[in-house]
Parts: C-alpha cells; sequence; structure tokens
C-alpha cells in the first residue's frame, strides 16, 4: 500500500490519512469534515475553496479563484489532490449551511461536465427555456400568434418541426399579449421535434432547474441542477419507501403483481419519495417547483417500470422481458410527479430486465463505450450490474446482491447522513473501533462503506474467520449474544453513541454482507469467463454505487467483493447513474448517446450460465474459497494465522 | 348554350334537361332520381351502375364491371356522361338504401383520388393500421413489449422515430397477451414522428375508417371514408347550429368573445354539430364509432379555432390575427370529438385569419396550386374566399358574403335537403316555376342554387329590375305584400308545396342575394385590380362551395355572381373544401402538401383596398351597374328592355 498522508484540517484540527491522490474533498468527508460543495465535485460551483497551510498539493490550472487568491493558497477541494502531509483551513464561507453532500457524487469520471460548461453553448438542455421579445403583430406582419412564437424560436431551437400541445395553443393570444410580447418558451426536446410545453411572461431564464434522480431499490438520490449554468446545487436522498414490500426487486415484483391495489401501491410509493425529494431540494434551496420543468431519471429496469407505472410481472418470469425499456418523454404529471404542471420526465433506457437505465446512465458517465482500452464498469447496488467493453463492444449482466451494501436490511444499518459510521479501523489489540462518521456527529449507525470496513477489519484481527462466523474468543469484552442467542460484536457502546444504544454488528449481518459481496464476485468472474477473460484483461473496473460514502478500496478487496488486481486499476467512480442522469438533462446530445449505448448493449444471462452457482459458493467465503486469487489478503492474513 | 339532350330516367320515368357533358349521376340528381353512390362520384365505389337503354354516353374504360354488364349496357352514373338525349334504367340494386348524395361533391376535380387508388400502396392514411403477428418473447429474443413491437412495425411503418403515450405503454403487456400476440396497431402522422395510438386485438384492418368534415360558418359536412380501401361510404350535413348565435363569422365571434361561458357555447355547439353528424354516419353506414379513429377537418379560420377551442376575439380585431393557423394533430377527444377514444383530430391549415383551411384544401384539391396557367378558385360560402395562381405563385383574398347562398336568413331557404328547389325556371308568361327537388319530393323550400336560379329567372321575365326591386305589375297574380308591407313574390302555392304553406321569395332576400354577390364579384375585382390583371387572364375559374347541389354556371353569371367569360372557362367543383380533407385523410403526402400551400400562399387584405367599396356598390346591381361588362346578360335582357 503506497504510503498514506496524514491531513489536518483546520479551525477543527480533525486528521484523517488517506493516499496520495485523494482530492482533499474526499479527504474531508472522510474525516467529517463538512465542506460546502453544491455541485457535488463536478469542478462547476466553486464553492469548496479551502486554503492549504502547509504541504503540497496537485491540482490543475485553477478554476474559480482569482490570481490573488492563488496566491494565498485557495484551492478547490475538489480539484486539488493530496500530494503529502498537509494542514488544510476550511475558511468560513467553505463552512456555510446545507447538508454534507454524500461523496457518492464527488469522484465522477465526468470530464464531460466540465467540458460542457467551458463550452456553454454546447448545453442543450431537454427542456429549454428561451427568451423572445417579440413585435406585436401588423397589418404587414401579420403572422398569427402560435406562428409567430415558432418563427422567433427557430432562430434558436434547431428542429425539424415544432409541437404544440391544445392547452398551450389555447392560452396562447392572452399569454402574450398579458407579457406584451416578451415571454419565455419551454420546449422539451423530443427528437426530431420540438414540443412547446410552456409560455411564461417575462425573462424567467435564470430560474430554469432540473432534477436529476437515481432511483435504486433501496435509495432514492436526487440533484437540483440549474439548467441556466450547469451547476448543482446540492442532494437529497432517502430509502425508497417500497421497501416495506421486500428488500429486493423480485419481492417488489411480486407484491406488484398481486393486484391492481398493489401495484399502484408501489407506483405511488416511489412517486412520492420522488416528490418528497423535490420538495426537500425546493425548500433548501429556496426554488420553487414551478421552475422546475424537467426530470430525468435512472434506476434498474424494474424501477423505471413503477415510476411510470408500467406492469412489471413479466420481468420476474422466464424470458424475463419488461413492458418496455425505453419510454419516450412524458408529461411528468402524467407519472404524478409535482414539478412545472408541464414539465417533462425523460426516463433514461433500459438494456434487459435485470439491467437497467443505471448502468446505461454510468456506461455513458464513465466513458466506457468510448474506451479505447476495454474496462469493467461494477455498479454495486441491490441489483449488482456489470458492463464490459470499450469503443467496439459492450456485453452486461446482473447479479442480485440484496441491499446490504446501502446499510439496509442490518441491524445498525443507515444511510450515509449523519452520524452514520462511513470508515472504520478496529484495534487488533481490544477490538475497539476509530470511526469517522458523517458531518463528524456522534456515531448512531453504519452505512455501506462502514460495514464494508468494519467486516475488512474484523477479517483482520480474527474476529471473524473466512467464512464469516464470529470467534467471541477474538475479542469476549465486545462480543456477546442477542437475546435470541445470535452473536453480536458491539462497534460503538452506547455511552459513545449518538442514539445512546449500542451500535453492533450481528452474526446474520456479517452473512448478509458474504452473500452480496459473494454474488457480485460470482458474477463478474462468470461474466469474464462467458467472454474467456480473466481480470487480468481489464485495464481497469470502476465500481459505481449508492454505497453512500467514499468506498475504501483496500477494504473492498480485502473481503473479496473487488478482485485483487494492482490497486491503480480498480477506481471507485461514485454513482455514475446520476451522473448520466445529470448529464442527459444538461444536453439532448448525451441523452441520444445513452439511448445508443442501450441498444449497442448485449445483455448475458448469468442465472441460467451453468458455473454461476459453483462461482457463487466459491465466492461466499472471504476473501474467497480460492484465497490464492487474492495473494495481498493472503500476506496480510498469514502471520495471523501463524500466529 | 350548348343544346341540351333529354334525359329519361326509368323506372320512374322522370325527365330531365341537362347540357351534354353532365354525367348521368349529376343528370339524375338534378331529375331527382336517386342513385346509390356510396363515394360521392370518386368513381371509387361501382355502386351507381345503370344501364342506358336508348342514346349514347361517353365514358372513359369502364371500371368495376364485366364484360358481360358492358354488353348490355352498363354504365357507372359517375362516370358515363351524356353525349345525346337517352333513355337510362336504374336496376333495382342502384336505388337501395341510403340518403340522396348531395351532388356538392359529385363534380370534384378530384384525379388524385382515383390515382391513389390505383395505385394502392399510395394510400397513406394519416392514421395507419397494421396487423402485426409477433412472435412471443423467448430467452433467444427477449426484446421487451413495446420494443418489440416497434421492431415489427418498422417494416411497415416509415419514420424517424416512434412515440408513445403512457396509457398505450401501461396497457400494453396486457393487450399482447391477451391477443396472443396478434394484434393491430393503430399510428399516427406527426411529421418525422409515428405516435403509437392505440393496441387492438386481433385483425381489424377491415373497420379502419375516417370522418372528413367541412365546417362551413352556415353548414357542416361529413364524409365517411374507408380508409383500407379509399371508398366514400357517404356523407351527413347539418347547419352550424352556432347560428343562433349570429349568421356571419363577425357575429359569433362577438358573441364568443363576450365571455368564458359564450366561447364555450360556441365551441360545444360546433362539437355536438360534428358528433351529431359522426353519430349518424356510423348509424346509416353501420360502422361502429370506434373504428373511426381519425377525422381531418376544413373550414374557415374562425370555425377551425372554435372547434380546437382557441380564442377567436383577435381575428376581427386589426391587424386580424388569429391564436394558430396551423395546429398539429390532437386528440380528438380533447377536442371533445367522439370517435375511437385515442382517435386523432387533424385540421388542415389556414392562411390567413378570414382565409381559413377551406381554400388551402381547395387549392390543393383543384390542383392550382400544380397547374401551368393562371386559375381561379372562388369558393362561395357564408365567406367567400378567393385564391389565384398557378404553380409558380398564390394569392388569396375574402368578402363576406353572408349565408344566403346556403339557403340560410332567407324567408324560404334551406339546406339542399329532401324537397329543397335547387333548379327551377318560371314562366315569362305568368311567372310560374317549374322546379327540381331534391328526391323529387313535394317542394317545401328553397336551397342554394335554386336561389341563384330563381332570382336570375325573376331578372329574366323582367320580375325584378337590376336594382332587385320587384316589380309586382309583371306577375300580379303572384306578387303580393307580407303583413309588413314587404312586397314577396310566391314561388309555389300551398296547394302544391310538401309544407302546405306558400313558398315565397321576399324583396328583403332578393337583396340578401343581391349584397352575396356583390361581395364576392367585387372582390374577385378587385383582387384581380391588385395583381393588374383580369378576368380574361385567367385560363379557368373554379366555383366551389357548400350550394347545396350543381351551381348552374348560366344563372351565377346572369345575375353577376360570376363574371361573363366564355363558358368553357367557368367550372363548378363542388365541396373542394371536403375534397382536400378527404385527400389529407387518405394520404400524409396530401396533408403535407395542403401545409405547404398555406405557408406558400400570400394573403391580400381587399377590406382596406381603397377600390373595394367602389367595386361593391358597382357590384351591387344585376348583374353589375356597368352593363357591358355582361355582354352575354345584356344581349338576352335587351329584348326585355326593348319590349
Amino acid at each position: 500500500m503506497a504510503k498514506q498522508c496524514t491531513i489536518r484540517f483546520l479551525p477543527g484540527d480533525v486528521s484523517v490519512k488517506v493516499e496520495p491522490g485523494t482530492t482533499i474533498l474526499a479527504a474531508a468527508t472522510r474525516a467529517g469534515v463538512f465542506i460546502n460543495s453544491v455541485c457535488g465535485g463536478d469542478v462547476v460551483c466553486g464553492r469548496c475553496r479551502v486554503i492549504v497551510r502547509e504541504g503540497n498539493v496537485d491540482e490543475d490550472s485553477p478554476h474559480f479563484l482569482t490570481r490573488e487568491e492563488v496566491r494565498e493558497g485557495y484551492v478547490l477541494a475538489c480539484e486539488a489532490r493530496v500530494a503529502s502531509d498537509a494542514v488544510v483551513e476550511v475558511p468560513p464561507e467553505t463552512r456555510l449551511h446545507g447538508e454534507p453532500v454524500s461523496p457518492e457524487s464527488q469522484v465522477p469520471y465526468l470530464a464531460d461536465i466540465s467540458r460542457l460548461l467551458r463550452w456553454k453553448t454546447r448545453l442543450t438542455p431537454l427542456v429549454r427555456k428561451t427568451y423572445l421579445e417579440l413585435s406585436p403583430p401588423d397589418l404587414d406582419n401579420n403572422l398569427p400568434d402560435l406562428e409567430r412564437l415558432e418563427h422567433a424560436l427557430r432562430k434558436t431551437v434547431r428542429c425539424e418541426a415544432f409541437q404544440t400541445s391544445l392547452p398551450v395553443a389555447r392560452d396562447l393570444p392572452g399569454a402574450l399579449r398579458r407579457a406584451n410580447w416578451r415571454v419565455t418558451v419551454l420546449t422539451a426536446w423530443r427528437g426530431p421535434v420540438a414540443e412547446i410545453i410552456a409560455v411564461e411572461p417575462g425573462d424567467t431564464t435564470d430560474r430554469h432547474y432540473c432534477v436529476a434522480a437515481d432511483i435504486g431499490t433501496t435509495t432514492v438520490v436526487c440533484h437540483l441542477v440549474d439548467l441556466t449554468t450547469g451547476r448543482t446545487f446540492g442532494q437529497a436522498a432517502r430509502y425508497n419507501s417500497q421497501a416495506r414490500h421486500g428488500a429486493d426487486v423480485i419481492r417488489r415484483i411480486i407484491y406488484a403483481s398481486r393486484g391492481a391495489e398493489q401495484e399502484r401501491q408501489m407506483r405511488e410509493a416511489i412517486v412520492s419519495d420522488v416528490n418528497e425529494l423535490v420538495g426537500e431540494l425546493c425548500e433548501t434551496y429556496d426554488v420553487t417547483v414551478g421552475d422546475i420543468s424537467l426530470i430525468t431519471a435512472a434506476g434498474n429496469t424494474t424501477m423505471i417500470h413503477m415510476l411510470l407505472g408500467l406492469p412489471v410481472e413479466n420481468i420476474r418470469r422466464e424470458p424475463y422481458v419488461g413492458a418496455a425499456y425505453h419510454v419516450g418523454p412524458v408529461r411528468a404529471a402524467e407519472a404524478g410527479l409535482r414539478i412545472h404542471p408541464r414539465g417533462m420526465l425523460y426516463c433514461l433506457p433500459s438494456v434487459a430486465g435485470f439491467v437497467g437505465a443505471d448502468i446505461s446512465a454510468g456506461i455513458f458517465a464513465t466513458g466506457l463505450a468510448k474506451s479505447d482500452e476495454l474496462r469493467m464498469l461494477l455498479d454495486v447496488g441491490t441489483n449488482g450490474e456489470i458492463a464490459i467493453g470499450n469503443r467496439d463492444f459492450l456485453v452486461c449482466a446482473s447479479a442480485s446482491a440484496g441491499p446490504a451494501f446501502e446499510g439496509a436490511e442490518c441491524s445498525c444499518g443507515m444511510r450515509a447522513t449523519d452520524g452514520a459510521i462511513d470508515h472504520l479501523r478496529l484495534s487488533p489489540a481490544d477490538g475497539s473501533a476509530e470511526c469517522s462518521t458523517v458531518s463528524l456527529a456522534r456515531p448512531v449507525g453504519i452505512c455501506g462503506t462502514g460495514f464494508v470496513d468494519l467486516v475488512a477489519e474484523m477479517l483482520r484481527i480474527g474476529l471473524i474467520d473466512k467464512t464469516g462466523r464470529i470467534h467471541p474468543e477474538a475479542c469476549p469484552a465486545r462480543v456477546r449474544e442477542d437475546e435470541g442467542g445470535q452473536l453480536e460484536f458491539v462497534v460503538v457502546p452506547a455511552e459513545h453513541s449518538g442514539s445512546g444504544r449500542d451500535i453492533v454488528v450481528t452474526q446474520a449481518d456479517v452473512h448478509n454482507i458474504l452473500r452480496a459481496k459473494g454474488a457480485i464476485y460470482a458474477a463478474t468472474s462468470v461474466l469474464l469467463k462467458a467472454l474467456s477473460m480473466t481480470f487480468d484483461d481489464l485495464a481497469e473496473i470502476m465500481v459505481a454505487g449508492a454505497f453512500g460514502s467514499f468506498l475504501n478500496i483496500s477494504s473492498a478487496v480485502f473481503i473479496g467483493l473487488l478482485p485483487d488486481v494492482p490497486r491503480e486499476r480498480l477506481r471507485f467512480v461514485g454513482n455514475t447513474s446520476l451522473a448520466g442522469a445529470k448529464l442527459a438533462g444538461l444536453s439532448h446530445g448525451c441523452y441520444e448517446e445513452v439511448r445508443r449505448i442501450a441498444s449497442a448493449c448485449t445483455y448475458i444471462e448469468l442465472s441460467t450460465h451453468p458455473s454461476f452457482m459453483d462461482e457463487f459458493v466459491a465466492a461466499c467465503f472471504f476473501p474467497h474459497t480460492r484465497v490464492e486469487l487474492f495473494p495481498t489478503v493472503l500476506a496480510e492474513l498469514q502471520p495471523q494465522r501463524e500466529r
């Protein structure tokens, strides 16, 4: 492992050890130090300004900073990468308002957004606003109202034809005259056609927002994006409230297929989750719901079906076909979403019944489809999805992992909100935990990345063996039986927790994690085998997912979630599903590219593959039955064994 | 006037005199003999078979007839043209069921329809039905339902993209499986995009109908068209029930502009008129309303606005602009029309506030825009509309004529239904009338063409003078004063009428006709003057309109409605507005052509033209103040004057 750098954050004097090359933003998040980064790390908001007091950082040409600020040591935390031990001051303005931006969006492989923003003319959102000052009609120019509007619009909006729905046409004469012929026109991209969806009085182009949504089985995340500048204001997230009807998509489908009432319940659950998040974003960022005229949504096939109200029952039955993998733009209100009354919902396209729009979006956002070298994208969600390819071909597959990596269905699991343990180390001496938590709050639970670290540490100190069984003798003071006789390990005792209750991990939780990582590792192995490849053929493995925090790659390898390849070939890329949805919202070119990717992608069914069960069983060990596949883990565990 | 031929119809032994070249169908209608012609004279149904027992007719190569039938003397009444006196037998099958087809659609200049029908592949209706037998999904072909459907559809329906609304996508999985993957798909033309509007179980392609509507200020006419064969089943017509709120568009606009309630009343009036006619057609021709998935509508700008619920108030205010002259296809249900619940309404495009879709449709249907020579199209409705042009240019103008030519607002006026006097002659001796009536019924009123004949005859026998004043002395037995002291002429006394009441024409009626014809003649003169042309520059003047019957061109010239040019340059072309709407429904190429025509057409405002009032005043004489403009009329009237 490369030498780690210690970064000390002022004024709170919180230190964290990170690998060189980590951004200061990622380091701060890991240290639980809040840095105001409204764009989520896209290098577009310029809000995450910090001052490097000591030590060295690497950064590209500085953005958003004055010459004088650069002299004073200001850098953008999302751009500057740690090169040595350093002392970093977080100035007051960077500590202001807002909730912590979860790092799941902070390490995006998203040159495209910055590129889009540098050439501002390329910002072509799926819903556009155009301000027009029309000349009123006279005898020499007596075009009717609609054609007058279209004529003026044609200079800005390039399309084969305009389309207008009856309510807009009916309202137009009054709208134009009341506004004294100065109006803002909202047009929605429908391929060769632009639909005039609304006409607003005056110039409203500075209030033009999109919500990009990643609708996961377990977690729903929404970003609020300014469509005029491309900047992200911030995010809101919550657990998918369908979860009460089942933890994974199969159980949800079974529930929804019981009848019209159940189908409606499931649809309303997800729709109201998105509505709640939109409301939360509006309140936090002082945006009116009527100024949001666009929602882009990525997510797995079942979630997108349910959002749109499409029947899901055939997805789980052989041959596993959905109702539609791409439904064109629809009126958001028609799906029950509360934004601008005539705003639009664009759902990104899925690839197959169990490879959703999240992976199409991720392939696009990571640039996988344009890569010269062979790469893998591994999206770890409740359903794990895998894509392998380069500019010449794309294949994908899926594996059901369960919600453990999203902090759900574990006794003390939670999302990466205030007080979630996102990273930790266990003392080999007494098993006591050194935790970092989101927002530096007192710990109240464990999120996905926390569990990955926790299980790796338990393995490392011998608290669990390779089958996942807890060994009380390794740490007798902290292991006990619960009421049902199940072993559990107290990670944080009640007196140090924020909830006043012990934070524990149970034997069942560990087995949950084991099965989840086993399913994902097995799926990647079988997919490679089906392609007659090995991990060594991959130039890079990109790990995406709604983990809720920055994934510790070393821990992920240690437990056998990720293969034991040279670390520089493993990269955590954050929530690429959301990144893809956001890019699509900002540019119809990106949206069309995601569509092309979805149709170019070949789906491989793994569940029927003869070796899948064998691989799964073999992968349900820490790190693996064949430990020789994990030489670095073996090297670290060997001394313990010999002890 | 060319020598007339006497055609005697058997078995009823009814005779009629017509000019050579008249079709037998037109002659029969004129004689009130009912001939079953479901297509309205488009040479497409083959139902109007009659047997020529004596005399000669001209016909092209016979359609729809066997060799043996040809030997027996069978001809199609709509194709065979009178060449001599003749005896024609109407066989029983040709006399069967149905209402009389009004001849307003029987003289179409519509080579295009026959052409379309001969090359059946060119029938590309705005709404298409495609029957598909899909292979059910399996593991090797696991396209989702919608993409499976689109993939199969792509072989038949050529478009850049498909579009599907949420309700159709939601219903699709169930619909496909219930129908065992054998379905008929309805797609609607939206330019580069085809919208999948409905998916029906099984093969319903043989039940696929369109209603083509001509929505006039005074008369609403609908044809029922079979979209699979292109055949017209028949028509239904009624007065526009908005008439209770004003006879012309200006009065209707004023009423509708009073408030939302009045606007709603006007919209509902016209919508329910069309719905009534659709219902009538369904009943008559045994068609289910759900099998009509398309309505195409032409009509003046105000009527199309009201049908769509667009505000009309600005049309009557300088600079006379409407809300929209072309609104793309809309769901018929959204406009309140009751056809297939997801059927479409396509309104043809208007040119200007007072030059409507009726004239765009007419220019297309008459081939004016493809003509090498300069032609004029004169559409005589409540609003007279004029187009002049050829393949190189198109100009148009309008003149408000009032509803007299549609039989409305005259004391005994009526539409051309059973018992309407559509043609007549007055005896110079005693003013007694020799009438032909629709359906040979006893006369109950006078329709538009009847009024043209009547006024011409009154002028001819000296019953009115050139100012339109009635001279009782010319026919003392039949002229009297009504209760208000107004002179009226008894055309048919009560004892011979079907209503038991006298059929009269009043002094006010004559002045109505005078002003109507004056407005139209003045408009044509001023338009020509604005273009530095005269009537002599026109190779042809085509007269269209919802007259309700075949217009007697000679009478129209005699009263000064039409210019006194050589008769072969005057042609009555029927309801070209309806013909254009029908062609557009049958072919999206035709629809797009009508759109091109509307945007290529230059509107000339006549009401502000300095010479308009002078020309109008000069034209408010029979035939004209400057009678030298009407040499043939002068020649005929001279002997009377000298008498």
